[in-house]
């Protein structure tokens, strides 16, 4: 996670929108910006907009939402005094009635007057959290994707939106889990405190060993599964809902913010 | 643990003192005063006071001290204005060399000009503050006690004072066990967050069948067992010092304060 894609130093969150913006920066943000907050982007048509926020209201610890544009603006102010959703991030998906049919590097074809764009809180926020706490990371240090799956814990429906909560998994030790407990209280905008510790079957999960999203990584004796929240959430129940347009990041490519990490912390 | 073993109504902290030192109240103090903060006593001469308070500023979890009074006197202030420690606790228990030779009412007799008094916080605080956040506790509805145990994990020595922690063990489910860690880390006076989750054997617990203080509980499917440190710490850190004179309370029968449980949070 700490290979930069982008061969100039990419110091804060406008150094990396610059990047992007400039056809300098295609692939994952993952390590870039260090401390700068990075989230998921969720764009769809007006008349799909209302439920979709809904949703994430109802839904707020696998949906945290950190912004939302105006109908028709590529602009979120309070997230980036120059940020242009259309050209800021490295690279997009466009999905039509639920079928990806493009991963450009700028929306600014694909852009339309009638959309409205959510940005939502990413786990990438409390990991560095929970790396500067000294809790160490099991799929970083495998050099993986973290594991997800999808849970028998239902989301809260609104409207067209509906389906399973995804969770990630972070095995722990003991004394681990309960600072990571904390430390996540503290970041309720990035999916805040676990939803789940210890037993995967109580949640749905038959194989910790088959994840529905990323990669498996061991759990050693003597730890215990971690679950949280996970920004796939939203994503799955958009591709389950197949409105007729929508647009997200493309997978790890993400948006990076003027937001400091440091600074969503509740204390 | 709702039972008062008191007659008269005891809403406040006062009342359970006067009512001790009017010799109407000789029992346990588990329900009496609620919202009230409730404490453990240890009494000890002044040259071997100097080591025990380093011993609770070194072990802060299983030791978090309230108060400490000056040497010969009786009170302590900051937690109740008329508080006299010589005769608002319902029972005391009176050690020579290790061994436990009176359990009187009142310390008139017993009283020295060389004591020094530390009031320790107990858990009577945390499981307030855990049963008010819908956390349900099974040594309550058990009607017994809470089990403890001596654990594997060693307290940091000062002078004379040394020893193993002793725990103690609730077991919750999942999503209360997350709760819970995030209600007690606010409690830090108090025990504050769990040492362990998970592993009794990690912690040096054998059986949880067979506490070494308290009565054991059912740990069900599904449920994870807890541990916090415990108050009986520095009482057997004194049992096993063998001071030649010390004042501790009588089981189940606290010092109460004037202090409200919901000011010890943290936030």
């Amino acid at each position: 996670m700490d290979t930069p894609t982008m061969a100039p130093a990419a110091e804060t969150g406008v150094d990396v929108r610059r990047a992007c913006r400039a056809g300098r920066c295609d692939g994952h943000t993952s390590g870039l910006a260090p401390g700068y907050v990075q989230a998921n982007l969720a764009v769809l048509p007006h008349d799909w907009a209302m439920d979709f926020l809904r949703f994430c209201q109802s839904n707020p610890k696998p949906c945290p939402l950190l912004g939302v544009s105006e109908t028709g603006s590529p602009n979120v102010p309070a997230l980036g005094a120059d940020l242009d959703l259309r050209t800021d991030l490295p690279r997009y998906r466009v999905w039509v009635d639920g079928e990806l049919v493009d991963e450009p590097t700028d929306l600014l074809s694909a852009w339309r007057d009638d959309l409205v764009s959510f940005v939502i809180g990413c786990s990438f926020s409390f990991e560095e959290a929970l790396r500067e706490n000294d809790v160490p990371l099991r799929h970083i240090s495998c050099g993986c994707n973290v594991p997800m799956y999808r849970t028998g814990i239902a989301t809260t429906p609104a409207g067209r939106f509906h389906g399973p909560m995804v969770v990630s998994m972070r095995p722990l030790t003991p004394a681990d889990a309960i600072r990571a407990i904390q430390v996540t209280t503290r970041l309720p905008s990035v999916h805040g405190a676990p939803v789940h510790i210890g037993f995967p079957e109580a949640i749905g999960i038959a194989d910790l060993g088959k994840p529905d999203y990323g990669d498996a990584v061991p759990v050693a004796a003597g730890e215990l599964p971690v679950f949280w929240a996970c920004g796939v959430t939203p994503q799955a129940a958009i591709a389950a809902a197949r409105p007729p347009f929508a647009i997200t990041h493309a997978p790890g490519a993400m948006l990076v913010t003027d937001l400091r990490n440091s600074t969503l912390s509740l204390l």
